[in-house]
């Protein structure tokens, strides 16, 4: 489809993301997901002609990280370029949950000449997003007291619920790898369990993932070994969500049944969330012995599933023996990473490549959250770049 | 007023700005801290027009901190941004004091493409504007020499005898409280000590606060408990100022006595500048198990004065029980951020919006010393702006 | 001669940059050398005119640093800032050396909206220039696989080879003290090793120099103490170049009889590439005892030549007892920034501004890499930017 429809069928979504944080993807509407995608799927085209979507003439991205991360501050930090700001990091202590007077404050002191805070926060279970929310209320008060010139917009970058900006990279990945939404109603979508030797991997991509797939007609999986159970809350979302559109949800404890007839597979590590929370808890009481503890003994029950890994014989079992692979990146590959992991690598390095095109939607998306925020019109201003383009690079 | 006539009321000033550091404030002119505070408020006013006033279309804004900063960081950033320069931070080792050689040439090599260099260097008495001028006349030296292309200008975003983009934050807070300069004669403003139970705080703001506030007609008074002295040459350059402006000066040692009829109060901790000698020296030295000692003794002593707390029987004793409170931030909250500390909860609660404006003056303070530095004529330059204004933010 | 002259000249050249990284010195054709010097002298002159050469409305440079550096790092921000790039530093874990799938991956996801990365790699003999292989082979697999939108260019900013960006610089300020690099030809340029206390210097500096200015007709002699060899493959480069330069390059083991008749000299120490071979292995072993006893020996090494300090006794064997003095700091000034050093206090300070006026090509230099990567025909854009010249700053 042309630009120029896309930019109309843009137009005629009946999104209301304007002026709304981006927090989690089941507080949106099928209209504003799918606005998302459209804008950063254009912005990605305009790339590719060179035309600039810059519409800051300044202004700041502040990035609050509490995790390390190369790839999503890469993202975030292109994001911003693309569209005219400057980042600018804000170092917290990492190891502490500011609350109350320190957030509120904190919140304002950013955020004066700032146009969106993106926020990782995925280390606490039940704090990460919480978090977002008290950064968000703050930034209310301040500019409905004319503290702040305009309410800047909040981006998370993951949480300990959700990781929007991967799993609607995710999405969009598939529409364009199948064509469109439409095509992806009916297929087959496992999201697994996988073994790695590491523990404590955040919740958020597996909860991203089963809580946005289902909202299109897709057939989702959701496969793990007995124990190693996501936030009940998002796995009943993620349900209802099917029941709504048309598709499925499923829970199962055996990758290889899960795997039979896929068409799309995401195998990946997570901790238990119960794990999780008792690690909220001694990180908040500084136990660590207990830390210490807990750790080994998740490494113990890890290692009764080295099975868990997606291999060719795995990969025999899905739809024309040849799934679509998925991952968040960086993958535990077995024999390269580390001895045993999340995938075998033969199979990883056949997917390899399409796991880099899947990561490179981040950027457009978390663009699209602002642009979708910033406009209430983004068609609009689309059409508008559209019509006189700007080069990005001069000279060309 | 409207916009054309403070433009035009800038131009009128008798300011000399150009090309001349803003190191403190007592060696500028009335004219001068006028016209900054008249162009910081120009600034603000066209960002919420949606006015660019970037005038860079690429150069680098360097930042030397000797000490951890989120707010004063912020400010600079937000203020080279909207300039249209961009930040880079320079590291050196911290608790190092360079001289000489290291200072001469590292002043330019960071300087050849830079517009400006933001110096923060508040811990060493006797040190960080020492350091600031050495920088200034190795710039100097470039500049001349066909080194640097043109002179960077330097602001003092903190240093051991004033803290000048606070303390004209601050005067920008008022004048714009009480709807001008004028209305500020005769008012009368108290610095206080207050309790802490920290150490070595900072003596710049007190003593920005007592030397700028005296050059408006305010009646100023600075009230701290024996032995929590200032730097006696700060203190004699207030009362020279007062007199010359026809506002007054006191120095008192009673924090309930320094209340009676304020109209504006700004309570909090510092160290006595004694203490910051000694602490300098030790620090030379290297001397740790002094400064352990040090800080001992210091806390000992801040212990007996923790009924210089500002609270609401304090409060009852100012103009209409209501006078204005002020702090640079964060502060430290009884019951909140500390047991006991500089004010009381509700009291600061009462406030804290107001402190939030206060602090949101910083950004264009930085961005109007930056501009008056570039240009001998801003105020030409702010009505060319105005005239025909680009947008900071496209397609609104 | 003026600037649409040498904007001629430089279209006149033969050069073939456009898509190729910029790695080593001595894969590049002398028309490539002079285009890029040209091109930086042309920016540099652009700065001096107030003309911004911008030609990125939006793009990031990636800085991927294994050891700390302010001059280079400012140089590279400076020319990415120059021509409309922002800054994004990778931090990598700096200890390790990363290979296979973790560059390769790496590689992508810091590049999807990224115009160019600088590399400094110089710590690990042997590997700093292969990483950056390993980097660029990535890209271009990205590429061609449509992961990246364009192929990002890499500049390296120091490896264990050479240090292409350095030794540009020092040729371009030749050039300039000199009125042409015709006037080159047939000076006396001497590389020579210098006593310092500290031990581990890089070899890229001295393997630069005499790779790079052999290429254009100079007498280059390489003196050093016995034992302080460089890499043997880049000498043999080196003794080449002057063959077919019709220059000369020569290696001997004296100070005092290198420094005769010199025009140019460039003391400076560095460790002997043996030292650095056997480093490097213990590195990749861990030994930590192995690394400090090898330190121990090589500073005992060092201390028997103290007498390689280049001071007012080997000045007056120069010619007219006033060789033009290169270092690309920072030096080791004798009774300044150690007891023993590199240089005496009173020689250096004689060029203490000439070794500013050096270090300033730097960003240009680099700028002018990125320049002649990106565009086919850079004459072109140079022209087009002074026939419509747009203001760096406004309002001048």
């Amino acid at each position: 489809m042309n630009l120029k429809k896309r930019i109309k069928r843009l137009g005629n979504l009946d999104a209301k993301l304007h002026g709304k944080d981006f927090l989690l993807t089941w507080e949106k509407s099928e209209s504003d997901l799918m606005a998302i995608l459209e804008v950063a799927d254009i912005l990605k085209t305009f790339r590719s002609m060179n035309i600039s979507p810059r519409v800051f003439d300044s202004g700041l991205g502040v990035s609050i990280f509490r995790d390390n991360s190369t790839r999503t501050r890469f993202s975030f930090a292109s994001a911003c370029n693309l569209l005219g700001l400057a980042v600018q990091d804000m170092d917290e202590e990492k190891s502490q949950i500011a609350h109350g007077e320190t957030v509120r404050e904190t919140a304002q002191m950013i955020s004066f000449l700032s146009d969106f805070i993106g926020i990782r926060d995925d280390i606490f279970l039940g704090e990460g997003n919480r978090y977002m929310r008290e950064v968000a209320a703050s930034l209310d008060e301040g500019y409905a007291n004319g503290v702040l010139p305009h309410r800047p917009g909040i981006v998370n970058l993951q949480c300990d619920m959700d990781h929007p900006t991967q799993s609607m990279s995710d999405l969009l990945h598939l529409r364009n790898h199948y064509g469109s939404l439409e095509a992806l109603k009916g297929k087959k979508i496992v999201m697994s369990w996988a073994y790695s030797p590491s523990y404590g991997k955040p919740l958020s991509v597996p909860q991203g993932i089963i809580a946005l797939m289902t909202r299109f007609g897709m057939n989702v999986e959701l496969a793990y070994p007995e124990g190693y159970e996501l936030i009940p809350e998002i796995v009943d979302i993620a349900g209802k969500n099917a029941k709504k559109s048309g598709g499925s949800f499923k829970v199962s404890n055996s990758m290889s049944e899960a795997m039979r007839n896929a068409d799309i597979v995401y195998p990946k590590s997570w901790a238990p969330y119960k794990v999780m929370e008792q690690r909220t808890e001694l990180l908040k009481k500084g136990d660590k012995q207990g830390l210490v503890e807990l750790e080994k003994t998740c490494l113990n029950h890890n290692a009764k599933h080295k099975d868990w890994e997606y291999n060719k014989e795995m990969m025999k079992l899905t739809r024309k023996k040849d799934a679509l692979y998925m991952h968040c990146l960086p993958a535990d590959i077995s024999g390269v990473s580390c001895k045993n992991g999340e995938v075998a690598a033969d199979v990883f390095d056949k997917y390899r490549l399409m796991t880099y095109r899947e990561a490179g939607y981040k950027p457009y998306i978390i663009a699209a959250m602002m642009l979708t925020y910033r406009y209430d019109n983004p068609a609009k201003v689309l059409k508008a770049m559209l019509k006189e383009p700007y080069p990005r690079v001069a000279f060309e």
